[in-house]
């Protein structure tokens, strides 16, 4: 079996007899066993025992252990320690604080502390629209959860759900300069977490909310968005819409049709899903079809709860009912955010010419890109090892540094689209083609022109 | 008029005649009006000008303000730019936080966030247990406040409280490696601070309270240390009473008293003085008198207010009344945490023999040190312009560092006693006389005794 590119990343020390063939014996062992040997260093090396620590990635957590035991096979080799490489990065947590002012000496201490700030928040008192400018408020974000929709973990609560935030904050670092903390509340009822966000605001330039169950975190963005002047800003919902808009404007570009002409279905009516289809509504996308697993929503349909009714509402304006497979029938779109496999590839062939499919469920998507990608023109995913992969962090870090340089108090739909057109747009006519309708989130032009827009966005907001 | 060493630092950018002797000119003219010089930087240099730029230090805003206008009357000097190096340090705030993990590649993003890091929050919803060693918790402490009795400057709000809690912060990283975040509430109710702290939690190893006004911090502090299971600390109380005890002890150990046998008078019955009685106590001293403006606090006194009259049923057991001369008469110790110039020097004189006193209200102290130093054996005050400087900074950062590596639930009396014996140890037979009671806060024994001590009583408690 061979291994995909996987963070099942294992390091083991191995002491073996100190004979320098049994490296190569041991390298070959584990490309028989389909791993993939990163890295080898002899750590140690005397008359009688070499050490050596072999670096190799694995396809999941079992073949990490098959491949382990085939290592312990090799003639000469005692398996001292295995370490996973994934868990010794998280020891200690991901993220520090550091200071950006000196304190080597009493001169140090009486400016950044006692008595000069003293004199500083004198200051603030009577100029509070200063606060911005001499504190960081200036420039952090809280990140916050309750733990309840974790990855696909589900409701693992707000202690377990503290690796996942503190990697966001280090993304917003990394890409965005932003400084930003996690906050994982201690409670998932919805006025708890209201009051908890509006009593930590003062010391933060925007809130964003992350891994919070729909429809829950629905009205928890609604009710801070109203009674806060920091922008607020569900990633699970309007950082995936951005993306999925961003990417489906290249892929028309590609397919050459327009998003007026345009048949669209979504699947899945949860937190992604219904953010959307908000933002291709705003686009003008006017043909969309939500489905889910009760089937393709549609405002005749008087069973609907509430929040898939309000759904059905602005959607499908042909009335389409039945499954996802008599949903998709001449459509020239399919967004997943739903679950997986519930795409047969063959159904593609049912769709307009020139299908675009986005499998965007995670981590197994609702149909494997390989797969679609025999029927479809455009295909994109959530997975790193296929092209065109879609992933918020092309959206969250521009947008918040965007609103903290604006000092923007809210955001708003027409930002949302703006960012998308940057993100689009980093992509050039002649970079563009059917394995490339996304920029790399390493490319450094994303966060920047996601930014301008923002506060372009919020500067035309204020007219 | 002389400067004493300040805060007060301006940086002026001059525009000068091209003549070297003009420097001289302008230092000269600083000198005479009281201001220190620190720095002088030509910065550019051409036929018909030069641009220096001076740094001072000033007595106060006004002082400052006069040194500026005597150079601006220096002939062939203009004074093009005045900038204030407190507030210039503050710029965009005193604290950021870093990622300590790489982010280069998507292989290091996909160990540090998705998909690696799904399997770390699995591995800690199965063992929260591990929650401390794997993320954050381990090292980090919120620095919680509601902006109600910030330093001198009294209720000035969150927002305004912010530079204090950066600095706290820092402070933090600096002496302790603790990874301290500010939580700046927008609320001054009880029930709503709690409840926030509890929301806030999981993410943090600790609670450092800060200029949170009594009586309202008594309440907090003790809901909050009955339902977290992570240490809750109130440094206005604590921190003080720490330090406070440590130079005690020293200044006994100088006049060779012992703490059984001496009389303490504390003026000042609010949170530092309140928690300073209580650790008195439970160090074994057993003569205290609170005085505070209504006059010496006696259990006979049946006016006294709730807060007011417990303090006085746990003290005074001789039932001294009067003023705070009457007070003093025959007392070892004076301590004050209360407000300035209450304490006439002269009655130092009716203490007894080889009196201490400390005088630590901030900014302006109960007495002035120079003149105390007149009657009494040992002075203390919190000013760091004199001799033994009482500062909290030599306690809350060791405290929280030795309550976070021991994984401590709480903070007991036992430890707060243990880390004031950890601080007045650091000073030596050898070096300890009057005017060196207690170690200086740049003296790195002094975290590292205080982490010690209070792992010691953690360890200790669990027996």
């Amino acid at each position: 079996m061979s291994a995909t590119p996987s963070s099942y990343s294992i390091t083991m020390r191995l002491h073996t007899a100190p004979d320098h063939g049994v490296v190569g014996r041991v390298a070959t062992a584990i490309a028989r066993e389909g791993g993939i040997v990163t890295a080898i260093d002899v750590a140690d090396s005397s008359h009688d025992r070499l050490v050596v620590d072999v670096t190799c990635s694995a396809a999941d957590a079992t073949h990490s252990e098959q491949v382990v035991e085939c290592v312990r096979a090799v003639e000469g080799v005692e398996v001292y320690k295995v370490s996973d490489r994934t868990f010794l990065l998280h020891l200690g947590g991901k993220i520090a604080v550091t200071s950006k002012v000196p304190l080597r000496t009493r001169d140090d201490l009486s400016m950044a502390y006692t008595p000069g700030v003293g004199r500083v928040s004198m200051a603030l008192a009577e100029h509070p629209e200063d606060i911005p400018r001499l504190t960081i408020k200036g420039n952090t974000v809280a990140v916050v959860t309750d733990g309840s929709a974790v990855l696909g973990l589900g409701n693992i609560g707000p202690g377990a759900a503290l690796p996942v935030m503190e990697g966001k904050a280090a993304l917003f670092k990394r890409f965005a300069d932003i400084d930003a903390w996690p906050i994982c509340l201690a409670s998932q009822d919805t006025d708890e977490i209201v009051r908890a966000v509006e009593m930590i605001a003062p010391g933060f330039g925007g809130i964003n909310l992350e891994d919070i169950a729909a429809p829950r975190c629905f009205e928890i963005e609604a009710r801070l968005r109203a009674s806060l002047d920091i922008p607020v800003f569900h990633d699970d919902q309007h950082g995936t819409a951005i993306v999925v808009m961003a990417a489906l404007t290249n892929a028309l570009r590609v397919v050459d049709k327009l998003l007026a002409d345009v048949r669209v279905v979504v699947a899945g009516a949860g937190a992604a899903g219904t953010a959307i289809v908000t933002l291709m509504l705003a686009a003008g996308i006017k043909d969309i079809v939500v489905w889910d697993r009760e089937g393709c929503l549609s405002s005749d349909d008087t069973s609907l709860p509430l929040a898939k009714a309000s759904l059905a509402a602005r959607t499908n304006p042909r009335k389409v009912r039945g499954d996802l497979h008599d949903g998709l029938k001449g459509a020239d779109v399919f967004v997943g955010v739903s679950a997986p496999n519930v795409l047969d590839p063959e159904w593609i062939k049912d769709m307009a010419p020139e299908a675009v499919v986005f499998a965007l469920a995670n981590p197994d998507p609702e149909v494997d890109p390989a797969e679609a990608d025999k029927y479809a023109a455009v295909v994109a995913s959530g997975r790193s090892d296929y092209p065109n992969q879609i992933n918020n962090v092309l959206a969250f870090p521009g947008v918040f540094r965007g609103l903290l340089d604006a000092r923007a108090k809210e955001i708003t739909l027409d930002m949302l689209l703006r960012a998308a057109d940057a993100i689009a747009h980093v992509v050039t006519d002649t970079e563009i083609n059917p394995n490339f309708i996304i920029p790399s989130v390493f490319n450094p032009a994303v966060p920047k022109a996601v930014a301008t827009a923002i506060r372009e966005g919020v500067a035309d907001s204020r007219k």
